[in-house]
């Protein structure tokens, strides 16, 4: 797995039940992954050299992030031909999640749902759209965005002129004023093989997933399956192997798409235990080609809270390690107020509004499933028990 | 944690999401957990320099096996009041789990209901037993026993005669009619606090533990909480930090305890998959003195079948890894058939007859989970369906 964050950390535990030889490609031996993978080489994922010497320890190459140059996976494909690892999900598929105006466009022309949307190079194509789907207008980077970086929702032509003043590619979208985010999460196998996991409701501030509720409160079963459909759809007409995440805007009317990710997906950390296979599971078994396992439920509903560093920038600095006694101490209050809740660390250094963890609880009671994993999330976040952010 | 077998090796895998920096004490880096875990180090657990060299870089130490003797335990335990890590379970527990004649006689002493036995140096004094308690008798091995190793049932004075004849200290045992075998897994950490799992039936055949059936099929639910209750007072009584699994004989009378572990168990790996806390996760949080989690299941059943080498001794060298191409083209057969499962490799070497994985299957129907888990298991230690080994 190139890459070595927190998703390569779950897809390395889930590996080791299987007892197969995984290995990441981290930064430096400190990333969440590298501290826990016996198989970590460091090198430089946009290096083509140190990708291709990774590349000959594997038997299969896959991603934790989707930011490796695409020239660079052509060139590893190109030796996949030739007895090197296989490429999966491999670039044709990787391309849609690299630049989002290309998925965009891609989408539109399979006819899937989307937001509108229009290349812009300046102000004038900007009024333009907002004439036609009025204020606000969203701005996306073409490439590069995550986690609600790339992404800026304007409100007026001068906070567009702000963005468009970056030396950044962007294209606007009209702005979704949706009742909920949805997530469909999908394996495929080389084989053609697929599954779809219940789908999701993904609760976002500012464009980061802050918790997961599965299955999605409310859904209606057809609109459910109508999300799946679409997201099993599009992992076969991408010719997506692994995951495949669909982030989907639901409002009154039709599903709209909004974003795509082929790996493991935050919005799918709730199938470590919530699902009969866990989605770092199923990525290893799509990308090695094997039969996929069981996507379904194993508990009625689960609530799945992120935990972020807590403090603001400039704050105190980061502490070098979270298994500190800060966070014994933080365990010995969270386990004890709540037995059943689950804790996944990321090992991660604490910076303010960093993904360091995750909380899940499993049950058949959203509302107190939902309060239980965010109290416990908040709480490992900041030694306090959580404050008036409510939504 | 001293020892790098499969247990530590789970045990790495929930330490994982605790974000805790776990280590273990190797005998070689090809050992189960050695493969998996980047806190790695190699040393020999007989010799106290190398025990006292690993002790240095941890917190808190614990156990995968029962082997460390106990003049070296003690030597922890004296550098713990220095500064040292604190070693749990401690001696005075551990003890009872060297030294099978002194187990025996501790539980006499406290009352709890065991197989009558006998101190026994020659022939004379196991005719002596059998005399009272009829043949056959079971010879244990005072130490170093485990997995049916150390345990001979003799059905005549010449078989017990040829037992005697070996160089090993042992005690004579009433041999018990069981109808069924159960295991009692509780949890007890240095604050005193408890947490006990549902009663399991263990089926054995040879000493070793085949099949785990989560909770024991028809075992009333007042003798199951005996069951607790007698591994609960137990944990207390000898002072047991982390784990203690009881293994129990049922039969129409009383349950008459067996063997006692402190440590993750074979009875225990059901679950990872089927209670809201994995034994290997409570083993850490009791040995680290944080609150115990949920040992409820998380199934209404479950059902585990180990994985055994195949081949008898003298057939084909062993296997360098079972990531071997032999091990895909068996998941391709074990995943197709049954997506459900869950298949759990310990990366060990195959040699007839030892435990090199385990499935386990939940559900709500015992006899067909028991049956997928026992197919599972025997495709993957063979490559054919089961054959007619029954019970």
């Amino acid at each position: 797995m190139v890459g070595a964050g927190q998703l390569a950390r779950m897809t390395c535990q889930a590996a080791i039940s299987l007892g197969i030889g995984f290995r990441v490609l981290a930064e430096t031996p400190a990333d969440s992954a590298a501290q826990v993978c016996t198989g970590t080489v460091t090198g430089d994922y946009t290096a083509l050299p140190d990708l291709v010497a990774f590349a000959r320890e594997c038997d299969v190459l896959t991603f934790d992030h989707e930011h490796v140059p695409g020239g660079h996976l052509a060139a590893l494909e190109r030796a996949a031909a030739h007895g090197g690892p296989a490429v999966r999900p491999g670039r044709a598929a990787l391309r849609y999640t690299q630049d989002k105006l290309a998925m965009r466009e891609r989408l539109r022309a399979l006819g899937v749902p989307c937001p509108r949307h229009a290349r812009v190079t300046d102000l004038a194509g900007v009024s333009a759209c907002a004439a036609d789907w009025g204020w606000p207008i969203v701005l996306k980077a073409v490439t590069g965005g995550y986690d609600g970086r790339g992404v800026w929702v304007c409100g007026t032509p001068a906070e567009a002129a702000a963005v468009l003043a970056h030396p950044v590619a962007v294209f606007a979208e009209e702005h979704i004023a949706f009742d909920a985010e949805l997530a469909a999460l999908v394996a495929r196998s080389p084989h053609g093989q697929a599954a779809a996991y219940p789908v999701v409701q993904t609760v976002q501030r500012g464009g980061v997933c802050h918790e997961v509720l599965a299955p999605a409160p409310g859904l209606a079963a057809g609109r459910a399956r109508e999300a799946q459909r679409m997201a099993l759809e599009l992992a076969a007409e991408l010719g997506v192997t692994g995951l495949l995440a669909v982030e989907l805007f639901a409002g009154p009317g039709e599903l709209l798409v909004n974003e795509l990710a082929m790996r493991p997906h935050n919005s799918g950390h709730w199938t470590i235990e919530g699902a009969r296979t866990s989605q770092f599971e199923q990525h290893l078994r799509a990308v090695l080609n094997v039969p996929l396992g069981d996507p379904r439920m194993a508990a009625p509903q689960v609530a799945m809270a992120n935990v972020f560093g807590a403090g603001t920038s400039g704050g105190s600095p980061p502490r070098e390690d979270t298994a500190s006694p800060d966070i014994f101490a933080r365990y010995e209050h969270v386990m004890a107020a709540d037995p059943g809740v689950k804790v996944h660390l990321y090992g991660k250094q604490v910076r303010p509004g960093r993904k360091i963890g995750h909380v899940t609880a499993l049950g058949s009671d959203m509302v107190g499933l939902r309060a239980r994993a965010r109290r416990a999330a908040a709480y490992l976040a900041t030694g306090e028990e959580e404050g008036d952010e409510r939504d």
